[in-house]
Formats: structure tokens, sequence, C-alpha cells
């Protein structure tokens, strides 16, 4: 574990931020309604990285300047090590950089985030094995409850990148057809089972067009982001058999605005657990390819204070984002830059880590009691749902940012 | 039914031409190496819009220029309805404009075509009861054959948009994990049991952000082509639970390479089946929203003449590429330019109908015998594979072109 590196912009030197030197997350931001910009994220500050390729102080053939990550992932691992390490280099502490930059600083408080990428497509996976064994229990019981494959493949399917969303979007309750095990005949309405799942997002920034490596595939992901992947349990009961999940996780999936760099969370890798079946060759790691990464939930009804409905850490997942990956090109598919695969709800043992609230209140049966007073099995119109997550090192943090969603009451029914 | 449309373009006026007056197709070709513009196949030519709005004869903001049909399509449908309009009349027995047109015809056999548009997303259904019929009989037996949603939901799934390609592209026979019934673990190699599924696939040319209704939904696609949704039977069978096909449709999909337009089809509407129980009120279609478009499926070894080996027909489907769509947007799922719908297997009532090799040959059981004496359950390698489709007018046809693959095989595994 590394310790804080030093930045003259003060505010990355506390503990407390979730934005030290040694993260440096990449977003895009505008001010005052002007054009997103790429810039990253220094303790309370973001430097304005299109000015400074606009000055000639970066040069990345004009990418950090579209306001989006993609162009620039498109350049490969050696701009993004380059990248990296002249920023370090900028900012650290007794920089002679820091007369010429502080003109490029802009206060994150005043600044505009929006999507940091464009999605190009979106794959989620369901590679919690606590997750995975709490829904199969409600459902199979639990000698079943885990799928026959679930040990072997890292199991996954394509979702929407259409609904892929900015934090802090509100999102609409769905409407869909809704059928529960006595009705005669289904209906459409809104759903009452409205979710969140719990999960990080892996953006691949170096495209393939066939098979690659479990190492090609670790070298081939950006970074990372949170990931709030809604989903409607009602609708997907009736809908997902035997082609999977479809309008009951199309509303939205949102993410948090900073793309955290495999390169700033190197030193928090870590090995997935142990198996109780061998993996085949193909999805065996020769080194660590998870990471420690502590992450909370809170749930706030709306004008309440938030309560803390789960605590977790990424390094409960069964499958890493490498092997979800590899596994992805198996077939020969062909990966692009801005492919964002979801990690699948991340649970841990106990029943306060639980990354949903159909595992946190038992499908319904154990509803959860908030710090004020109310008590939920589902999220009601109005409630924010907030996913934060850091990895912790030596005096510093790896922050996220805040993954924020409120829930609109459903659309009216028309026809 | 309406006639043929007489144009100056001789082979166009040939009641065998895929593409008389009537169609006018849309699609990308280059010429020697040169760039991809976008053209209409007309008889066995090819008409360069590009060059038509470089001069001046058509406007379009430029988009006739970009190669592929997506900014054309975002000018929305009066632009849609105009151009089709101006073409009609350019391209008419007598018209005044053949001199000056006749510099911007190509031949086809001289043009390499190319995506006729960037495909944003694929969406891929389920939608044919023959077709579900026989896979469900299969799996489950004929009493509990069809899901107990698929009466009330058009299923579908998200397929993988970066896997679609032009008809011609060889598809490499995939690698993926198998599993027998009777293996105690999975082994990874080869798929034995490739398959290709006949489909029509439909464009979305209107973007929307929420819910759509029917009629929105028929406006709203732009166009057709044939899809074959290349399937890997045995890696399918392994991976599908719970979460749906995944790895087993990511190898290829391909589609053939003109757009035939909603409008060219219009003298071709039909009604779906009568229902077993009512569509809810948001399926259920104002007026005929399916197409009669016979299909055709034909196999030829390597070096060896082809055999049909289907003959069925777009009407048969229990859902149309509107309610579809409908069905797609009821979550609130943003619907992009671009987006491709596939409409899931098209199986007819008889055996010499059915659109896939796993119905055609019975799951293996029933191997095909061609016509060249070899017989078929599942795809060799250098098969080719051969999707036509055309609706029959009154002493003329809408084609569509043909959507080709050939198999090769598989990559070595070097793991």
């Amino acid at each position: 574990m590394t310790d804080l590196k030093r930045s003259w912009v003060d505010s990355a030197n506390s503990a407390d931020s979730p934005f030290p030197l040694n993260n440096l997350p990449y977003g895009a931001f505008s001010i005052q309604g002007g054009a997103p910009r790429c810039g990253t994220a220094i303790g309370e500050m973001i430097l304005d990285l299109a000015a400074l390729e606009e000055a000639g102080v970066l040069g990345f053939d004009g990418t950090l300047k579209t306001g989006s990550w993609n162009a620039f992932m498109a350049l490969g691992k050696p701009a993004w090590d380059r990248l990296r390490a002249e920023l370090t280099g900028l900012l650290a502490e007794g920089a002679a950089a820091e007369s010429r930059l502080k003109a490029h600083l802009v206060a994150q408080k005043d600044a505009t985030l929006h999507m940091p990428f464009n999605v190009t497509e979106y794959t989620d996976f369901y590679a919690g094995r606590h997750h995975a064994f709490n829904v199969g229990t409600m459902f199979r019981g639990p000698e079943n409850a885990l799928p026959p494959n679930w040990l072997h493949i890292p199991i996954g399917y394509n979702g929407r990148a259409s609904s892929v969303v900015l934090s802090g979007t509100p999102v609409v309750r769905p409407n869909g057809q809704l059928k529960g095990p006595n009705d005669e005949m289904p209906r459409f309405g809104p759903s009452q089972r409205f979710d969140i799942e719990l999960e990080m997002g892996a953006i691949v920034g170096t495209p393939s067009t066939g098979p690659i490596s479990i190492s090609e595939a670790y070298d081939a992901i950006f970074g990372y982001v949170l990931l709030n992947d809604w989903s409607a349990r009602d609708i997907q009961a009736w809908e997902y058999q035997p082609l999977g999940p479809f309008q009951a996780k199309a509303t939205a999936t949102t993410i948090s605005p900073w793309i955290v760099t495999a390169a700033a969370l190197e030193p928090f890798r870590t090995s997935g657990p142990d198996r109780d079946v061998p993996l085949l060759d193909y999805l065996k790691e020769p080194e660590p390819m998870l990471y420690d990464i502590d992450l909370e939930v809170t749930m706030a009804p709306a004008g309440k204070a938030p309560t803390v409905i789960s605590r977790t850490n990424y390094n409960e997942m069964y499958y890493s984002a490498a092997q979800q990956l590899t596994h992805h090109t198996t077939s020969g598919c062909p990966m692009r830059v801005g492919d964002l695969l979801g990690s699948g709800t991340i649970s841990g043992p106990e029943k306060g880590n639980r990354g949903s609230l159909l595992e946190l209140s038992w499908g319904g049966k154990e509803p959860l009691t908030l710090d004020t007073g109310e008590t939920r099995s589902f999220i009601e119109d109005g409630d924010t749902l907030t996913l934060t997550g850091a990895a912790h090192g030596d005096g510093y943090q790896i922050g996220f940012g805040d993954c924020i969603g409120t829930l609109k009451p459903a659309r009216p029914i028309t026809h």
C-alpha cells in the first residue's frame, strides 16, 4: 500500500478527501452553461484538462477537448500511463507548474458534471456469490440456490446502453406488465417492487475483435465507476423466462461521475475467493485482479436524512471484471472503447452487507426500518438512493464520488 | 396492391428484378476502394445519392454524403417521405432527369457494399409462435411448449450490436463452454451445434425518450433488412439460465445490405394472427402492421450447389415490429436512431417452413438430406447459408438482396 502523495492543491491532502493526488479520476464538466470538457478531480477542485491541451501543456491529439473520454481511451494504454504520470508531476507538492496551472482549476461546487464517456454497449453480470445465493434461495430454496452453471461461467446478459445515466438524474418509476402468482391475467401498471443493485462498472478502453486472455482483459480496462442497476422485480419476475431480464432493467442504470482509473486502484488489488470447483483454464487469473473497495448504500425518504442500509466490499465478487471481459470475448464478440461491464450486485455474507432491497427485505417479508422511522420493502416515490465507494490506503483514500438517484412517480397510462 | 412503376433504368422493369422503382432500397457502396457513399438500388444499378447531393439535385443537409443512413434517418419522417417522392420522380420512365442522372448510375456488379447503417443497439425478439412452440416442445413437451408469458409479452432480450455484420462477412465457428447433460464438468471447445435463425430486422429511425404508442412505433420504423441471428445451441443450453442467451449469440448476426423502407412495404401490410387470449391495450394494433414477405433459406456445402431448406413468410409472426418497439419503450427505455430489432425466428406450420436447423433437424434427431446428398443436423465448416426475401406484387417484387454467410473453422485454443 502506497502512502498519500501530497499536492500543491491543499484540499487534496486531507485523509478525508476522495480525490487526493493518488486518485486523479477523469470526468467531464462544464461551467456556466459552456460545453462539456475533460477534467480531473483533485481535492475540492477540477483541473481543466481541455484548457491544458489547448495551452499545449498536455498533448493528446486533442482528445481532452472533446468533453468525453472515449477518444482519449482509444489512444491506448501508453497514452493512459503518460497522462497519469504527467498529471502526477504537474500537481505534486512543489511542482514548478503550480503558478501556471492555478488559472485552470475550477471549484467542483461551481461545475456541472456530465457523462464522463459515451456508453457504447452495456453488459451486466451476476457475479456476486452472496447475491446469487440469496436470490436463488428466495426462489428455489438454499439447496438449489446457485444455478448449475454459476460456479463455472461469469453469467451475464446484455443490458441497455441508452438507459445509462449520470448520477443525479431522476429516475421515473416504470410501468410494465405485472402478474402475481395468483393472478389469472397480467395487467399494465406501475412497478410496485422497484429496487437498486449495488455494482461496480468496468469501462473497456482497448477494443478487441476476437478472444482475449485474462491478462489482456485486465489491461484493456481503463477504469471503474459505481453503478446502480435499477431493477423492477415484479416486471422481471413475469418477463424473464426464458430469455432473461429486459424491460425490468431498461428504465435506468446510474453511474458515478468520475472514472477511477485501474492505475489508481493498483495498490488495492486482491484475489478472488477460494473456488469450490476449479475454473476452466481460460478463466484462471495469473495474479489478483479484484480490488478492495469499501461500498455503502444510503436511503433517504423525501426531505429526510439518509440511513445507511448496506455496507459491503467489491472483494466479495466471485469473478473479476477481467474474468468477465475474457468470457465476453470467447465467442469472438467484438468489444469496443466505451463498453461498460456491470459487476453484478455486490452482497456480503451478513444481512447488513446486501446490495439490493430484494435481499435486504427478503423479498418484502422483512421490511427495513430506517433511522427516521419509516419502513421500506422496496423504493417509494421521492426516495433518494446513494451509493458511495472508496479504497482505503494509508492516510488517504481513492474515492468514487456519489452515485445518486431519486425516484419520481410513474407516468400516467394513456392508453 | 399497386402495379409495377416503370423506370427509365430498363433492368428495373423486369418482374424478376428485386429492385424495381417501387422498391428504392437504401444502402452504402464504394467503387474502386473509395469511401462508402449512400445509394439506392434500381434494377441492376445503384444511383449514387451522395453525388446527387453534391450536385445539388437532392438537398438533405449533406446526410447522403456520409456513407451511412443514420444521419439521414435522424432528419425524420417528412425527409424520408420527401426523398422517396423525389427519387420516384427522378427515376420514373420519361423523367426529364434521365440524361442528367445517367452519369451517377453505377453497376451493382462493380460496387462493394458496406453496412448501410451503424447499429446503435440490437434487440432480438422471440415472436414467432411456431418457432417458440417447436423449441419449447423439444425442451418441455407440447403441453408446456409456450412459456406462460409468451401470449402476453413480445419476449425479447438485448443482443450485441458490435457483432452485427454485413452479408458476405465470413463467420468463425465460436469456442465456448460446453456441457452435455451427462458430462460432470464443462469443457472449453468449438460449438458443435452452430445454427442459423431466419429473421427480419426492423430499423428504428425516430428516437424516443419514453413510452410510445403502437402507431408512433409503426411510424418510427424506417425500414427492414433480412437478419440471420447465428446461434450456438450447445453454448446456449449451458449458459442461458437464468439470464438468457449471451455468448451463444454474440459471434455474429448477419444483415442484408439494402434497407427496404417501410414505405416500399406499405402495399403488403397484413394482420397478425388470431389471438388465443386478448392482448393488453397497449399492444393492440389499430390497423395491420405485419407484412406479407416470402422468405427462403438455402444451404450449400463448400463448392456444392445450394439446397432450399426452408420456405416461410414474415406474416407468420405473432407480434409485429411495431408491437415489439412499443413494448420495448414501456419501461421508459430510450430508443435511438439506428437501433435494430430482430423479429425472432420465423417458422411456419409445416416442417419445410422452419427457420432454424434446430427445428429442421429436430434437435439433430432428424438430419436433413441436401440435394447434393450430404446430410446436416447443424452447420459444418465451409457451409454457406443464404437468406432471401421478397414481397410479391402484381408483376413486380420488393426484394431484399441476399443475406449470406459462410462458416469458417473455429480458432485454435491457445490457453
